[in-house]
């Protein structure tokens, strides 16, 4: 098996409820036959693996030690270059060696972000990297990107967003030609920020699926595949929807 | 009464429901005792006005013929030009005259914008004149501003945005000192656009209740009573609540 899948990287230190949830989550996927190699600090990992790792009916997990943690609130430029030796940083090394070829994290983003972009490094000609998430619509799901990487965005970033969208959801939906829709304050083609109204022009010029502006209101209705904005707009929106989802099931 | 008490102007041909709609709640409003001035299309509106407007029992409403109507998806600009005798424009010009003091519009929010700006004018010294709206919240309501009327902003504009909140939550709902937040990627003073990040600098430097930065997602805790943002952000943030409690509820 291993020899045709993907080895996947998992960060047992990350996340509110880590290792515990980390480690759970794992144990899920090595059930199901998914090869993984663990992060973390074995004193704490190692009582959760309640499996036998040498015996015949062992998971394809493996663990490698990390002695540091990246904590949630740490500096993520600074600590992901202090502590050489995190789950986050081994993890990533990882992946640029070969050794794994995905890298999955619940911990502190911007570690992951700034551990990725110098360790792994960027697609040749890509500007800037970009936090991508699914959001639940009407229909099923919709990529949207940037959600918190780059606050402040040029036009051309979110052009390269809307292709780096348009490579992940036709390899992870297999969508031929996915719908890609604007973040703007109203559909029509002259809504928008400056920057927002430069970037309509631009992506009408792609031979991407474009379809216009999308307002918030609307990105529920599954009218698009990827909605691109900048990373400060796209924050507000994320933390916006799950605030509202929540403060709607109080009530 | 109507010597202490101030005329509200009401647009009985603004709203996806109107006239209907915006006469009830002009109807309803004169019973409690509020003096109005309807203008709208009295071939429309009079039907609707059920009371006898010379009766000992008259409800304090008068009644001001308006040819013209702006629609939604007229350009707010244009149609004030053109439309002179529309509801929104003679509306507008009562308030100027002091025939009324406030104007009530379910109508074109555009066009009530561009008409209040060129009729009415700003305050001297204001450089922009902002869309706000209460929101609710846990424990009441906040007040935010812009929710639309500048997609680009300057910092000094945040920080005026910030000084009407306080003056407009301070007169309706009595609070000396209200609290105010900025809406931010992240509650820590270095996070945000590079537009937020200046503007928390200035307003650090007035005399405001100045709270720092909020994250969208803890608007509805009721820790601030007032959310300063850009119109782009705003209406991204006022729509995506939109959208989420619909969605929400449908599910």
């Amino acid at each position: 098996m291993r020899g045709t899948s993907i080895m996947i990287a998992v960060d047992a230190m990350g996340g509110d409820y880590a290792p515990q949830e980390a480690v759970q989550g794992a144990l899920a996927a090595a059930k199901r036959g998914v090869p993984l190699i663990l992060f973390g600090n074995q004193d704490k990992v190692l009582p959760l693996l309640s499996h036998d790792c040498s015996g015949r009916r062992a998971l394809p997990i493996e663990l490698v030690h990390c002695s540091d943690v990246i904590a949630m609130d740490d500096d993520p430029v600074k600590s992901i270059l202090r502590k050489k030796d995190s789950s986050i940083v081994r993890a990533m090394q990882a992946v640029r060696s070969g050794r794994a070829q995905a890298f999955v994290s619940a911990g502190n983003s911007g570690a992951v972000m700034a551990a990725a972009s110098t360790i792994i490094g960027r697609v040749p000609g890509i500007l800037r990297p970009a936090i991508g998430s699914f959001l639940p619509t009407n229909t099923g799901s919709l990529f949207c990107l940037d959600l918190g990487a780059n606050p402040d965005c040029l036009p051309e970033y979110l052009v390269q967003f809307a292709y780096m969208g348009y490579a992940y959801v036709r390899l992870t939906k297999h969508i031929a030609q996915p719908k890609i829709a604007l973040l703007s304050n109203g559909h029509e083609p002259y809504k928008g920020s400056s920057l927002v109204r430069k970037a309509f022009d631009l992506l009408q010029k792609t031979k991407l699926e474009f379809i216009g502006n999308i307002e918030s209101r609307d990105i529920f209705s599954g009218q698009a595949d990827i909605v691109v904005t900048d990373g400060f707009t796209g924050n507000i929106l994320l933390k916006g929807i799950q605030g509202t989802a929540n403060a709607v099931m109080d009530w």
